[in-house]
């Protein structure tokens, strides 16, 4: 893992895929396709893309039963822990409605109400994610959602849907699954077919296509965000342990060759021990050879003259996660302005969060984390803005506002005032 | 203005203008020569679209102080009182950062922190927009957002800004003013060039241009929705008065020949109450050729069997602003789902709204009221979420996490967490 010196220059090395042109057409002749000929273009694209002939777009209560036989038992229990843990994380973000009241009869608030429905895509591939299925669920069913729709492409040898992923959807209450994956999932979230009835907002990650056509129909629906490839950025003095920040950089270099891995640390030693901690672990990692391109090509260890110096590198980057290891992270929080998730001591690695302690795994990547929050309760929900004047705030008011009307020149504004002033 | 029946395949008629593939050309050009040659691209544009040579791309202390001698001491008195409730009323929609905290040490959290800086859009024109620069800089000044720029083109013959602009600017806390508009000048938010140092995120309304050129830079830098004409419906029984109903159906269409004026009511005599009253009330405004055809093209009076079919029409539609004027509009309100301001009783005209009661004014539109909200202190802010686990809490779960990693075969996470436990 290479050892860089921190300049002023430094923009660390990141990979965005925003599609070809190619692409792109292709995305929307299936999006065209599906909204003419709703669940045959369905039935033809998965027949095409997945090799599956689907006899029912929607998953059966057969099927859904009998993914619970499927799973064993400890493997439930946790995925019924972590769940507890999510929902409860986030019923902390819920606010309710507010108003003001004023002696002169005015009200004055905010309505907050839940989407009717949305879609929550989940990518299918040679693994199941469970963890993706509570972390987009749960926030939608803790803000009132009242119809939350999942679709996901079926297995290409067994057309079904992975028991991990049904059990996981219905522990959440998400039990209108479809069996559709890729552009043409996306577009019959968007604009409907027979079978599956359009959604308000789509979320979830997939492959380009998916974000291609996620893009695409954004506007007529809401989306989350397009995320990038994985980061996580460690920021460590030398109380770290090097296996350990070596084992939590290559736990995200695993995920994607183009995934993101970096130490920032103002201790030369450290840097020099978890470089050679990585070189070590990667050997006896399953996923080696997807951890190594993405160390090659997207790692780094960034040494700074100062702590201060490394607290300003991170800001830079605004990775989506940091772990702050040092002797007194507790007291660095308050520095630190840009980050998705931050886990705090040598006790928190990463992982602990994207399963299991409640807060989502689902964040801002690409250095978003300046402007960008983790999914959360109020992704699904929207506000509505209260106004009640009475007779008399209008009476009080009304020519000041004509005034500021006609500044703005607009008589009809002014006169829409007036003509009640007036009576 | 027209009276129809309602049925189950209404959909109201609005206009959206996404911008021709020669506008998105000429917009990518001018982005590329703002990044390319920086301050010199400005001065160059603003010659050739305001037909201004700029001298100082800043507005001047000078000008500034200017502003507030050429402004009438009344005028300045309402800006300032409508500055004080919008603050007030943003004031109420901020919330704390928070955390949790459990017997066996951990502590999980959620950190709110303002964007850093942000860049506020003022359309240049006809007509001086002091509302629009109050509506967007005040949130952020309550967010806590700690540099916000405005940016707006200089008038064609004077060469400045215009003194409310400059004055409400002021009053509300921002001082860093260019003169410069158009694509150009969102360009220079989201890249930066010699004078003007680069965002975070870009609020505000614009042309065609500048919708364009946002949606171009738009994942660089955060924007905020791409508003589309105004709206207003109108849901009323035979108590409303038919003259005030007509005067806020044009107090919305006098904005732009594209903006949307309907009236939902049961009842068929208030139809064509209104219906009259429209066109009387036309005659006598100044911005009449503007509102007539936005009556003729996009207004529309629907009358439905009963309230509860109107209801549901309003939530079909999702209007940007809504008036409930009926004989008991507070008991209606719990039955609005979709929209994103709600102006209730016959005391509340939408203009109530736009400069001085306190909510925002920048609202979804085009039926994003479904699943988007009004500009509020929270588009201003981000979260990360904390994550602090115990050596007893890692213990106590970090099996189960390790478990939940293998079952979704990431290898390295369930190792990260291993490590640890280990020791």
């Amino acid at each position: 893992m290479k050892i860089l010196k921190i300049n002023e220059e430094i923009s660390i090395k990141r990979s965005v895929d925003n599609g070809t042109e190619e692409q792109r057409v292709v995305v929307k002749s299936i999006i065209e396709r599906v909204r003419q000929d709703g669940d045959e273009a369905l039935k033809a694209f998965t027949e095409k893309f997945d090799g599956i002939s689907l006899v029912n777009i929607a998953v059966t209560e057969e099927e859904k039963r009998e993914a619970y036989k499927e799973i064993d038992d400890d493997l439930l229990a946790i995925i019924q822990e972590a769940a507890s843990n999510i929902r409860s994380f986030h019923e902390k973000q819920l606010h309710p409605s507010w108003m003001t009241t004023d002696e002169n009869g005015t009200i004055l608030g905010q309505k907050v109400t839940p989407l009717d429905s949305v879609g929550l895509y989940v990518p299918g591939g040679t693994a199941a994610y469970p963890s993706s299925v509570l972390m987009n669920v749960l926030p939608a069913k803790v803000a009132g959602v009242e119809r939350i729709v999942i679709t996901s492409p079926p297995d290409k040898k067994t057309g079904k849907l992975p028991a991990a992923v049904l059990v996981a959807a219905q522990e959440a209450g998400a039990e209108e699954i479809y069996k559709v994956g890729g552009a043409q999932a996306i577009a019959a979230l968007a604009y409907g077919t027979e079978t599956i009835a359009p959604v308000d907002k789509i979320t979830g990650p997939g492959n380009i296509f998916v974000a291609l056509a996620k893009r695409e129909v954004f506007g007529d629906v809401d989306i989350d965000m397009i995320a990038g490839p994985s980061e996580i950025a460690v920021l460590a003095d030398d109380t770290a342990r090097p296996d350990e920040v070596a084992a939590d950089l290559l736990s995200q270099a695993e995920h994607d060759i183009f995934a993101c891995s970096v130490l920032v640390t103002p201790s030369e030693a450290l840097a020099k021990a978890v470089a050679a901690e990585v070189e070590k672990q990667l050997l006896t990692l399953p996923r080696q050879n997807i951890a190594s391109q993405s160390i090659e090509n997207f790692g780094a260890i960034y040494v700074t003259d100062t702590m201060e110096e490394a607290i300003d590198t991170i800001n830079r980057l605004a990775p989506e996660h940091l772990e702050i290891v040092t002797d007194n992270p507790m007291e660095l929080l308050g520095k630190i302005r840009h980050a998705g998730a931050i886990f705090i001591g040598r006790n928190s690695p990463e992982p602990v969060g994207d399963y299991f302690a409640g807060p989502n795994h689902v964040l801002p990547t690409n250095g978003t984390a300046r402007f960008s929050s983790p999914l959360n309760v109020e992704d699904f929900q929207k506000k509505s803005s209260i106004v009640f004047y009475s007779e008399k705030a209008l009476k009080e008011n009304g020519e000041k506002i004509a005034a500021f009307a006609r500044l703005e020149g607009l008589e009809a504004h002014a006169r829409a005032i007036e003509i009640r002033l007036r009576k």
